[in-house]
C-alpha cells in the first residue's frame, strides 16, 4: 500500500490533506512553497518522513520561482527557502536531512541545471523512503507471530511516510505473510491521528482494528490483550533514544511493566547521530488550543491553560529493538545504530 | 466548598447537570425515581459517592410514590426500585452501599414512618459523605507540601462526591492551610470530566491549573514537573486494589516508574471488604459511541470498532497511601482497611 499522501505532479506537489481525514479526502495541488511550509505546519502533511518528502519538493519548488540570473544570488535565496522550512517544525529529523540533502544538490553550471538537479533529488528522497519503509517492513514483520495483537500509537502508515508505512507497514507485511493479526489503535488525542488516520488505512488493508482511548492502552496490557506494541519515531539520538508523538513514552513504560516488546519503526533518515542522547531532541510545543479544543468544539472552560508538548521522548532502556532498513537493531544501541543515520553538525 | 450538584429540596431531587459543564449550568429537578437511574446511567450525576448520594434519594423518591397500603407489598415494590438502582451503574461501590442502607432504613409501623425514614437514611448518607471528605481532605492535606504540583485524574471534587471533594479536597485543604499548590489535570477521555469538571472547579477555588491529555502525563512526570499524583475511587478492594477512572493505573505504572507518591483519595464507603482484590471488582463498559464520538463529533471513520472500559484496576504494590476520612492507610493493605468499609455478602 502506497498512500498517494504526496505525489510530484507536473511541478506541483499534490498532498491529501490530512487534517480532513477521514470525514473529508481533499488533494491540494501546491505550486507555492509557502504553501508547503504552512501544510507541514498545521500538519496537513505529517509524520516524519512525510515531512522529509513534502520539504525536498517545496524547497525545489521555492528555487523553481527565484527570479534572478545570479547564481550566487540564486543560491543565496535558496537558501532562504530552506531556512523557511527548516523553521516549520523542530522535531522530525527528516526535515532537517531533507534540507541538507537539498542543500548539497544544489550544484549546477547554471540556474536551470540546479532546479533539475533539485527536483532529482527530492524524487530521490521521496523513492528512497518508499524503499527504506518497504525493507523495514520486510525485516519487521519477522518479529510479528500469528495471531498477534499489536497496539500501535499515532499514525505511523503511509500517510506518515510517503512510503509503505512504518509501524503500520511491518503489520501490514506480517499479514501479508499470512499472518493473522489484529491491531487495537489509540486515538492520540489531540489531534487524533490514531483515531482518524491509522482506524482508516487499517480498514483499507482489511486488518481488524480496535479503537481505544490513550488511556485505555494500560488497562489491555494488564488485561493480557496486547502482544507487542509497534509505533513509529520523529527522531532517533544515537543511544536509540526515540522522540516519537506525545504519549509513546507512556506506552514504553507501560509495555516494559507488564512485558510486552515494544518496537520502534524507523527509516534511517529518522536517526541522528549527532545527538548522543534524546535529551538533547528538541521537542515542538503546539498551539495550547489543540488541546482545549476538539475539531473545533470546546472541551473547557473558557481561558484554562493548557500544555501541549508534541513529542516525547523513550529512553532506550525501553525499547526491545529498533527496526530500520538496514537491519533490526537491539541494544546496545549505540554500537547498533552506528553509521546508520545522518550527523548534523 | 460543596457544589450543589446534588441537594434535596422539598420532596424533589436537584442535580447539577454534568454532562452539559462547562458550557451550560443546568439544574434538574427531578422527582421521579426512573429520572434518577437516567441521571446516574447517563452520568449528569457522576463520581462514587455522589452516584450512592442520588440513588439513595432516587430510592426515597421511588418509594414515596408507591401506590399500596400493604406493607409486604409496599417493600416488595421498594424492592424492585432498588434493583432498578442496582443495575444502573455496576463499578462504584458507594450505590450498593446506599442501596443495602436504604433497604435496612425501610422498616417503621406504617408506610408513612417507612418514607419519612428512607428519607432520613438519605439525608444521613449525603450528611456523611460530606463529613468523611472534609475529613479525609484534611488528612491527606497533610502529605501535600508547600510548593507541590500535583497531577489529577477524572473529576474528584465536590460534584464528584455531593461533599468537599477527595482528591480535589485534599488539595484545597492544603491551599486552605496556607500551601501554595497547582495541578496538572489530565483531560480523562473518554468523557472528559478532568477538562469540563476539574479545571472548572480548581478555577473556583482560585488554584492554578494546567490542562493535559492524557498521554501528556508521563512527559510531565519524566520531566520532574510533578510532585504526586493523587486520585479518587470507585471500589478499593480489601487487599487495596483500586478501582478508578480508566487511565488511572497508567498513572500509577508512571509513578512508580518515576518514583513519584501515588494517593488513592476516597471516603470508606468506596471500601468493598467484601472483594479479596481488584480482579473482582466488576469494570462497566460503556457504549463505544463514548469513544469515536466527542460531544456528538465523529473523530473516526463510521463502523470503527471501539472498546470502553470505564475504569480499571490500579493494584495496591502501586499505592503509596489510601486517604480516608479514618486515617491515611499505608500498605499492607489488608491490615490497614480492616473494618474501614462494607461488606457485600
Amino acid at each position: 500500500m502506497i498512500a498517494r499522501a504526496i505525489e510530484w505532479l507536473d511541478g506541483k506537489l499534490r498532498i491529501l490533506d490530512q487534517s480532513r481525514l477521514p470525514r473529508e479526502q481533499i488533494f491540494a495541488d501546491l505550486d507555492n512553497y509557502h504553501d508547503v511550509v504552512l501544510a507541514i505546519e498545521e500538519m496537513r502533511v505529517r509524520g516524519a518522513p512525510a515531512i522529509g518528502v513534502a520539504a525536498a519538493y517545496g524547497i525545489a519548488l521555492g528555487a523553481s520561482v527565484i527570479k534572478t540570473a545570479n547564481k550566487d544570488e540564486f543560491l543565496a535565496q535558496l537558501n532562504q527557502v530552506m531556512q523557511t522550512f527548516a523553521a516549520s517544525r523542530p522535531t522530525a529529523v527528516n526535515l532537517f536531512q531533507a534540507i541538507n540533502r537539498m542543500k548539497k544538490a544544489a550544484r549546477g553550471d547554471g540556474i536551470a541545471e540546479i532546479n533539475k538537479s533539485l527536483v532529482n533529488e527530492a524524487k530521490r528522497i521521496h523513492q528512497e523512503e518508499i524503499t527504506a519503509t518497504r525493507q523495514l517492513s520486510q525485516l519487521g514483520a519477522e518479529l510479528v507471530k500469528d495471531g498477534f495483537a499489536l497496539l500501535t500509537h499515532c499514525n505511523a502508515g503511509p500517510l506518515a511516510t510517503a512510503g509503505y508505512g512504518t509501524a503500520l507497514g511491518v503489520i501490514k507485511a506480517a499479514k501479508d505473510q499470512g499472518k493473522t493479526v489484529s491491531v487495537f489503535a489509540t486515538e492520540t488525542r489531540p489531534l487524533l491521528q490514531g483515531a482518524r488516520l491509522t482506524t482508516w488505512e487499517l480498514r483499507q488493508e482489511g486488518i481488524p482494528v480496535t479503537l481505544i482511548t490513550d488511556s485505555m492502552a494500560g488497562y489491555f496490557m494488564q488485561q493480557g490483550k496486547i502482544d507487542c506494541v509497534i509505533v513509529g519515531a520523529d527522531r532517533i539520538a544515537a543511544n536509540g533514544d526515540a522522540a516519537n508523538k506525545i504519549g509513546t513514552y507512556t506506552l514504553a513504560v507501560l509495555a516494559k511493566e507488564n512485558r510486552i516488546p515494544f518496537y520502534v519503526a524507523a527509516p534511517t533518515s529518522t536517526v541522528d547521530l549527532s545527538l548522543s542522547s534524546g535529551d538533547k531532541i528538541p521537542i515542538e510545543e503546539r498551539s495550547p488550543d489543540e488541546v482545549t479544543h476538539i475539531q473545533g468544539v470546546p472541551i473547557a472552560p473558557e481561558g484554562i491553560g493548557a500544555a501541549n508538548p508534541a513529542f516525547d521522548v523513550t529512553p532506550h532502556t525501553y525499547i526491545t529493538a529498533i527496526i530500520t532498513e538496514k537491519g533490526v537493531v537491539r541494544g546496545p544501541y549505540t554500537e547498533g545504530l552506528k553509521g546508520m543515520g545522518s550527523r548534523f553538525l
